[in-house]
This record gives C-alpha cells, structure tokens and sequence, in this order.
C-alpha cells in the first residue's frame, strides 16, 4: 500500500497497471495477500492504536461529538475485529471467473460470459478507519485494485493502516499499488479524483447525502449512489396489531442512526385510533419523539407522556437518523403507495398486512431496492442478505441494489471463440 | 407519445408517472401496445414518409453528406421493417418480473430479487429516425417510459413517428407519457436533460465520441457510455495464415462505418515478412489505405498497389470508420497485449493463433468488452450475440458490457416476507 500526497494522476496509472497483476492472481494468491494483511494489522497492532490515538485526541481538539469520536476510534478489539473479518474475506468463494450463458451461435461459435474484476474501485469516505481496511480486502478479493480517500480525521490511523497492508501486499509479491491511499487532507483532491476516469471504473461513495450530491454532480467516473434511507412501513387496517408494534419499534430504535432505520410511519385510518397510541407509548419509552400530520396529532394528544410535533412541511422528506419519527394517518393502500413514491427514496420499504392482495399490490408497485411484507426495514444489509460482506447498499438502479456483495465489485466481458469465423 | 418544445421539468414528471402504470403492465398489454405501434407506423407511413422527406431536402440543402442522408432517409421497405421489428420485439421474452436468488433465511424470512423496470430511460441520438422506435419499443417491452432527444435534422420525420406512437399508445389504453419526444432542437435541452436525474434512471447516448466525452462530463443520470471501438486483431506467429487473410479482411472491410470494424492489426515478427504483404494486397482489392509503423512499412513497400503511410503518433488511437487500417509488427503476445492496453478502447479485441496457452493468455489479460479467439471482431452485436435486440453496445463496465439485450433495460428489486420478523 503506497502513501503519498501528491500526483493523482501517477496514484491511478499505478492502480491500474496493479489492477492487471489482481485480474490475473489466482484465489490462493489474494486469499495469501488476505491473511497477510491480517497477520501485518495485529503485527503492527501498537502502532496503529497509536496512531489512532492521535486522531482521537486532536478530533477531541477540534470539538468532534462523542458519536463522531467513537467512529473514529480503534480498540484493541476493534483492530482485532479487522484482522478477523480480512480472513473471513479469504474464506468467502471467489466472484471472479465464473463463466455463464455459455452457447454454441448457429454458425459455431462458441459464445460464454466470464465474471472479471471491475479494474480500480476508488471509495471517497468518512470517520471511521475501518473502512481502509473493509474496503482494500473485498477489492482484492474480487480482483480490483482500491484508490482510497478517508476522512482528514482519520489521516494518521489511515496512514498506519496503510503501511501494514503495503507490507503485507509486497510479502506476498502483489504489487503495493494493489491498495493506495490518498494520504492528504487537501480536499481539492476529491474534485480531481472525481475527474480520474481514464484509469477508475467505479467509484463508491461513503458518506452523507452532501457527499453522494458532490460525487453525482461532478464525477465523470460511474458512481454508486447510497445509503440515504427514508424508509416507511404502513401498517394496514388488516395487520395483526399486537404483533405490529414490536416491527416498528424494532426498525425505529434498534439502531436509529442507520439508513435502514424507520423514519415515517403510515397507519390505516380504520385502524389509528386503536394502534397509534398503543405504538407510540412503546415507542416513547425508547425515547422517540414524533412529528404527526393533523389526524395523527389529535389522535396522541391526550396520550400521556409523548414527545409530539405537528408535522412540519418536510418531515416526511427527512432521513431522521435518530429518536425522531414521522407519523401520518392514510385512507388506504393507495394514499400509502402514493406516499411513499413521493417520499421514499427508494432504500427500504414495507407493509404490515394479513391481505395477500394487498402485500402483492406493494411489492409490485414499491419501486424501492428492498420491499417489505410484514418485517422491520433494519433486515437490508449484506450481512443479514446472506451476501457473506457489505460493500455498500446502493439505492441507484444501474449495476447493483440494495446490498452489494463481492459480485458487485465485478463486471464480465464476452468470450468467442472461432474457426476463423467472418461475418456475412 | 407526446410532443413537447419546452418544459422538461414536466416532462420527465409525466415520464416517471407513466412509467408507474407501465411497471404493472402485463405482458400482454405490453405486446398490444407494440402491435399498435406497428400497426398505427403502418397506417401513416405516408405522413411519415412526407416528414422525412422534407427532412432529407432540409438536408440536402443544408450540405449534409451523403452518407449522413442515408442514414436520415426513410424508404417506405425501411418503414415497414421498423413495424416488422416493433412485432418482433412483441415476440421477445419479457424481461421483467422473473424472480431469482429465493432463499429462506435462517430466521426465517423468505428472500428473492425480482427483476423489475428501470423507469425513465432517456436516450439522445443523432440522425437516424429508426432508432426513435428501436428504443421505444425495447423500452416499453422492458417496462420502462422513454424520453427520447433526437437529431435536429430528423425533428420533422420523430414528430411524425412520436404521432403515430402516441396514437397506438392511446388506443390500448397506456398513457402517451410512455414515450415522450423532446421536439426541440434547442441545443441548451440536451444539458438539461442530463441533469434530470429526479426523473430519468438510465441515460443512453447513442452518438460520436463527442457526444459521450459530454454525457459523462454532465450527466448526473448514470450514463451507458459506449459505441467506440479501437478495435484489434493480433495474429500470432502459430495462426493459420491462409484462413487469418479472410477473417481481418471481414473485420475491415464488411462494415467499415460501424464501431466494431477493425482498427489495427497486430501481426507477429516471425509471420509479418510472409503474411503482410499478402493480407495488405487482399486489403487493397477492397480499397483500404494503410498506416504503417517503421517495421510493418519496410515490409510493405516494395508491394505494388498499396496507398501505403508511415503511421504518425496518433495513428494508433483512431477509431477509423472507414477504410483505413493502422499495422504494427510486434515481437511477441506480451507485445501484443501491451499495445492492447495501452491503446484499445476496451470494445472488441481478438487474437488469431493456433496457440491454446497465447489464446488463454490473451482472453485473460484483455479487459475489453468482447474477446474473440480465431474470429472477426465484427460479431460484437445483440442479433449476432443471439440477445434478440440491442439497445446499444456499452464499453463501460457497469451494469452492462458489450451488447446490452433487453435485459440491460432492467434493475432488480429484493423482496422480504416474513411473519413479523424484527432484527435482534
């Protein structure tokens, strides 16, 4: 892993001619790089909290908040949890090199798909250290070479990181430029990194919505846009209430800060009066607090001991990514399906219903990366999906949705083969 | 279809609004939808004829090539193949709505993708007014509204396809917003609509270089950028030199103007002195003039016959679309490959050998869309592929490579069901 602060241009021409050292290393050359890069992070274990402690005291400095701060920092469990994770990557099957569509053409040739590395895969991200090393080990799984740009915060702890896995690439005899960090807080270098299409061919986002905004506008290279969840769940007049209430305490309080967390509730109006009350008093005891549309209100305002708002014009626009939930009272599936085109932006989705009808109606008309019947929005995630690693959840439409698992971090290419074939 | 000259905004509200009804359209509304067009295409072909024509005169007058006319006119066995080809596409296999990856997770939640729309596919084109119905169609097949952009020397010829589109639309009952014109030729539109991203989910360019370099320098629609092809052919020392002659005859000279007609041959030091003037003087019977580099030109120039050339810097990096070929002696596939990198534009590459370790080599080290072993580079097409269609042919690495079918017109969608199941 090579550290540098300057020439963008030079870092993408090495992480490109790297990447064709990655595309042709069989598995047990990358899952060796892998259990290297475990083996050099516990190794170098007293440098990098070392380091990282630097970052914590300066963030600390500079007035981080606690919950910045505990993203930001590096136990000797946390370091521990990496080192574990970089062999699980080892142990998860290769994506790459998977033939399909194999056919003979009516004339005779022989037609197939092959999966292959996207070539470089540059991550633009925030805060947390982790990142470097979750990201450099599912890009060399599948094949890629990784340009990295982590968070002024976390330079020093990046930097450390970045020296064990430079290490650990060149025991093994894969080329350092395998993994690079752009190791400066220059933040002009996100703009010209953004412009490195000639040699990046896939660029993943990690951060809030301000950064997916930046790398739409004016990336050149294709970009992965996610992790941005306003997500719904209407509980249908049909729905089995006392089962109802769980769901959605568990989707709004489990781990509110996260994208796949509640952030408005939509109740039938048969059956509000009843569930409102009932499902907001176990939801202010987690300390939720509510902002409700003018049904939804006089239906909780005398219900003892609730944190409640009239609904503003946009809280039903807002990824609340804490104790805060929005609340609106709906004539049915159609108000509700109508809502949530307008609202969602098209992360995590569900209904509550004991009418098939009505649950085929949204998964059918929902057009989000994961629809719901009768479960909590928190299940969207490569861990809970089965996928073995998360790269990121995308909730653009092109190349991958939802979750993304090592597949996502491929391509494939056409492979014919002939007999001197020429076309007529 | 609707014809509009001004605001996109709405337009591609419309689009989106429509491509919700389109979503939950079966397969047979679809098809009857395709069938009208086909028909309604039919019952005004003379309209439409006497559109074009006015656009051909416009034209003429106005100095456009002839080769540039061709591709603008419409005959009325040009027409009738555009109907045919709206049925045919009404014979393909819907795309949408087949389900894969079902699996009951440990917890019991009952998880499967379903492939679903896009949504609003936009789609800017130059010239030929076919292509005004090919999109259209594989569009709604796909389930997905189009926003289409077309040249404005065929403005006169789309609005008289978009009124018979709009007609057939009309009369199975789907919305006109299905397929919208952007009947402008106000230049500034274009910049408008790449940045119509709250709408429009797929922007495909289909153009010269030019109109790519601006879709991935403006669009914040993901782009489906593609169409330009350095393409290769190497033949090693081992290829059996008698049937190469025909093959990169094929590849040259069968279609000169398209994107996947040969660019450069490649040729192999210890054949070059035999096979070069040979293949050179075959290439010659069919008109095409040659760039050589110092090795290839040596041994070239005492061949008669030839309209031969010192191949300049930038002789190597031109994708020709016409009769000219760029050649280059080599000492060997490392060579090979290198030239490859360095200079394909990563459509279709290929390498004639009767070497199985150089023929392995060479589709494992080539990162371009289509690979071919002993063939014509020609073959890179949805028809040839067997995909049924072609939308466009991407040499970008996202969610589509090479020919994209009707397939490449769709997304996927996770679904969740379970029985009020919350994440512990």
């Amino acid at each position: 892993m090579q550290v540098t602060t300057v020439d963008l241009t030079a870092l993408g021409r090495a992480a490109k001619e790297a990447s064709r050292a990655l595309a042709v290393a069989t598995t047990a050359e990358k899952n060796a790089a892998l259990h290297a890069i475990a083996d050099a992070i516990e190794r170098h274990a007293d440098t990098i909290l070392a380091a990282n402690a630097e970052d914590v005291a300066a963030g600390r400095a500079n007035g981080l908040t606690e919950a910045l701060l505990d993203r930001l920092l590096l136990t000797p469990k946390r370091l521990q949890a990496l080192a574990d994770d970089a062999r699980k990557v080892a142990d998860l099957p290769d994506p790459v090199g998977r033939e399909y569509d194999q056919r003979t053409l009516d004339n005779g040739i022989r037609l197939k798909r092959r999966t292959v590395p996207l070539g470089v895969v540059g991550v633009i991200y925030e805060a947390r250290p982790n990142v470097t090393v979750d990201i450099a080990t599912l890009c060399l799984k599948a094949g890629n070479a990784a340009l990295l740009r982590g968070g002024s915060e976390t330079l020093r702890s990046n930097i450390a990181l970045a020296r064990a896995l430079s290490e650990a690439l060149a025991s093994v005899g894969l080329p350092e430029a395998c993994v690079q960090l752009i190791a400066s807080t220059d933040r002009a270098l996100v703009r010209e990194l953004l412009r490195l299409d000639a040699y990046v061919d896939m660029l993943i986002p990690r951060g809030g919505a301000g950064l997916h905004r930046l790398c739409k506008e004016e990336s050149t290279i294709p970009v992965i846009t996610g992790g941005i969840g306003i997500c719904h769940l209407f509980v249908d007049a049909s729905a089995d209430l006392d089962r109802a209430v769980p769901v959605i305490v568990n989707a709004k309080v489990q781990r509110p800060s996260v994208c796949n967390a509640l952030d408005t509730l939509l109740v039938h109006e048969a059956v509000a009066p009843d569930f409102l009350p009932r499902v907001a008093s176990a939801l202010a005891e987690h300390g939720v607090a509510f902002r409700a549309d003018d049904i939804a209100h006089a239906l909780l305002v005398d219900t003892a001991g609730l944190d409640l708002t009239p609904a503003g014009p946009d809280d039903f626009d807002q990824e609340w990514l804490g104790l805060t939930l929005s609340l609106r009272v709906l004539d049915g599936l159609d108000a509700a399906i109508a809502q949530v085109h307008a609202h969602s932006t098209q992360h995590s989705d569900g209904i509550l219903t004991e009418t098939p009808a009505h649950a085929a109606r949204f998964l059918n008309e929902i057009d989000s990366a994961a629809v719901y019947v009768n479960a909590s929005t928190r299940f969207t995630d490569g861990g809970q999906f089965g996928l073995g690693a998360e790269v990121a959840v995308s909730t653009q439409k092109l190349h991958a949705r939802g979750p993304m698992g090592l597949d996502a971090l491929t391509t494939f290419k056409w492979i014919a083969e002939g007999d001197y074939h020429v076309r007529s």
